[in-house]
């Protein structure tokens, strides 16, 4: 373990729990929503206007990265955080669940998996060494191991073998991990809906010993339910004193009944995809901004907001902007739905310290319930 | 006239003007840049953004605003500089040119021209009378008569006949206007390549009297020689004590060629679409973002330009940006793009001032024919 890399459990409230994660590049405030900035930008949006939105960190996708620009390309040019001018901290996945999501001709052995890009067919491996060498290219400050993400419904026996396999990738990650400096290593929980699966999984992880735990192969489709199902079983099994991550994670909903339930951290494309498709996200719930009742109101997206935007642009101009397929309209809405994510996890930090979290969870959850404003008669 | 619209010429240098427009919403330093907003956005641009260049005003399409979102509906919402935020004079064209460009369907007579949504296919129809009252809807602080443009090359009898409708226009366009308070009327100078027409039409539109004259039915696809050599035959004809406009210009050189010819206005798309296309504006001419000889290269576009954009971030990343066709690299070149337009302006208007026009103009072009840094080994 590295020593500038320290996680800080400040309060707790239920099994929510409030904290810090020093990094030689900034804190992060937990628990943490980290934008994603999928191939070095968070589309649609300057660096300094994602950090004012209030993210303490980005996370960049080593998949799309090793494509474009090349992680070896992007370590002349200084790194990741010189290249996109993002100076704090950044947490890189391992580049796995997008080879399955996104790649062409994949073929997984116990080596690692071997993959055509889906961009230009070219050949590529990622292996749990070159994955974690990929990373250090990058000069990620949180590193992912390289696992193997099965999507749900799964056999048990398919779940067991990837599970198994990711735990052996997880020791080899380790190993070339090499206690970085400055750097965290992260491990990542499979086992899918299996909680003696994951169970196991957390087991054979903790023995390896991370800086951190993630909870891998959810938000692949199971219902929410099941989510919050197999977090119930698995966060008692993962220590305390280490930050926990569900990853891919999610909507501005699943992020509360996740911190619920002892999550410090997400991240999910979900509030950038959504804005540059015409959704905004706010305390009336998600406003569809293509919707022909927005195309006559001149009101702001929501007058209270402490989003200077949200309170900037009537609603008539932004389903202008979405209906013409206008560059600002998807600018304005990353920036109101990353600032909406930010708001409710400043939020619910604060709330954890106060212990007045569930009485915060139920009062946003009345908001989205409410609805948005009554249409203009 | 109005008293709130005055042009007042500081200086010459040669044929070069040196001048300012004071409006209700703020003055206007010319020789003037106005980057185009064509459907109520300066595209990929926040309006501070565009502000923070340089620009003192911004162009509205007339066409583009009536289709969508409808130029009643931008009066509900308190008018264009309110709907889109951008407190500044705006200049709206008569839709006429873009009616003829990208319309369906068009049928062109006396009374004006009908013609059919090139969105849509509906069926709308501008007269002089309506483009003048959709200006004033959109509360438009410079409005432009209806006029027939005709592409070059073009026969003598056609050019004369779209002038002679032009003038009518102009008639009809001014009656209209009813010298509405705080608003500003040009008449668009026509008559294609031919010297005659065009001095005729100038006579005509002098008549009639207008607050500023614009050259229109250039930047139609002639050659650039063609276009000076109007300029030179026109400028002459025009009042010396209003300001100039040519409209849909253009390039770096045209502008520096067509302020010394006495030009005082432009507006074009073309900064802010060669942005979108991965070309950027600096003192070394275009650089073509997109060629690969820009994805190893650490240094910044310029790192010598007084736009902190164009200093901050590498070519390797703004190729890497153009390549995965990143919405930040559209917002990044068009903000350089636009820059470097109103550093020229602004450099233009200096050199003016001290009587050294003709040097500047010779660096600037020195700079471009020297062309960009040499490519690194």
């Amino acid at each position: 373990m590295t020593q500038d890399f320290r996680f800080t459990l400040q309060a707790t409230d239920g099994r929510a729990r409030r904290g810090q994660i020093d990094t030689p590049r900034g804190d992060i405030r937990t628990p943490a929503f980290m934008p994603v900035g999928t191939a070095g930008t968070v589309k649609a949006m300057y660096p300094e206007q994602v950090r004012d939105t209030g993210a303490d960190i980005v996370l960049g996708n080593t998949y799309h990265l090793m494509l474009r620009p090349g992680a070896e390309r992007v370590a002349r040019m200084g790194g990741l955080h010189d290249f996109m001018d993002w100076p704090r901290p950044i947490l890189t996945d391992s580049g796995g669940f997008q080879v399955m999501s996104l790649a062409k001709l994949r073929k997984l052995d116990e080596q690692g998996v071997t993959f055509k890009s889906h961009i230009d067919g070219s050949s590529h491996s990622l292996t749990p060494e070159r994955s974690i060498e990929i990373q250090k290219l990058l000069d990620s400050d949180i590193i992912m191991q390289l696992d193997e993400c099965v999507s749900l419904p799964a056999e048990e026996d398919e779940l067991n073998r990837a599970m198994e396999l990711s735990v052996r990738w997880a020791e080899r990650s380790k190993q070339a991990f090499n206690d970085a400096k400055g750097r965290a290593l992260f491990g990542i929980v499979q086992g899918g809906d299996n909680h003696h699966l994951r169970a196991r999984s957390a087991r054979h992880l903790i023995e390896i010993g991370f800086h951190g735990y993630a909870v891998g192969g959810l938000a692949v489709g199971e219902p929410q339910d099941v989510m919050f199902s197999v977090l119930d079983e698995i966060t008692p099994h993962l220590p305390t004193e280490k930050p926990r991550y569900l990853m891919g994670v999610g909507k501005p909903d699943d992020l509360l009944g996740a911190v619920a339930r002892g999550i410090d951290m997400f991240d999910c494309v979900h509030p950038t995809r959504a804005g540059r498709h015409g959704h905004a996200y706010t305390r009336f719930g998600v406003v569809n901004l293509k919707n022909a009742r927005h195309k006559d109101d001149p009101r702001p997206l929501d007058e209270t907001s402490p989003n200077p935007t949200a309170r900037r642009f009537s609603r008539a101009y932004l389903h202008h902007l979405v209906r013409c397929e206008e560059i600002l309209g998807a600018m304005i809405l990353s920036q109101i739905n990353l600032s909406y994510y930010q708001e409710l996890m400043a939020g619910m930090r604060n709330a954890i310290e106060y212990s007045t979290f569930d009485q915060y969870c139920a009062s946003v959850r009345e908001g989205w319930i409410k609805g948005d404003l009554p249409a203009l008669e």
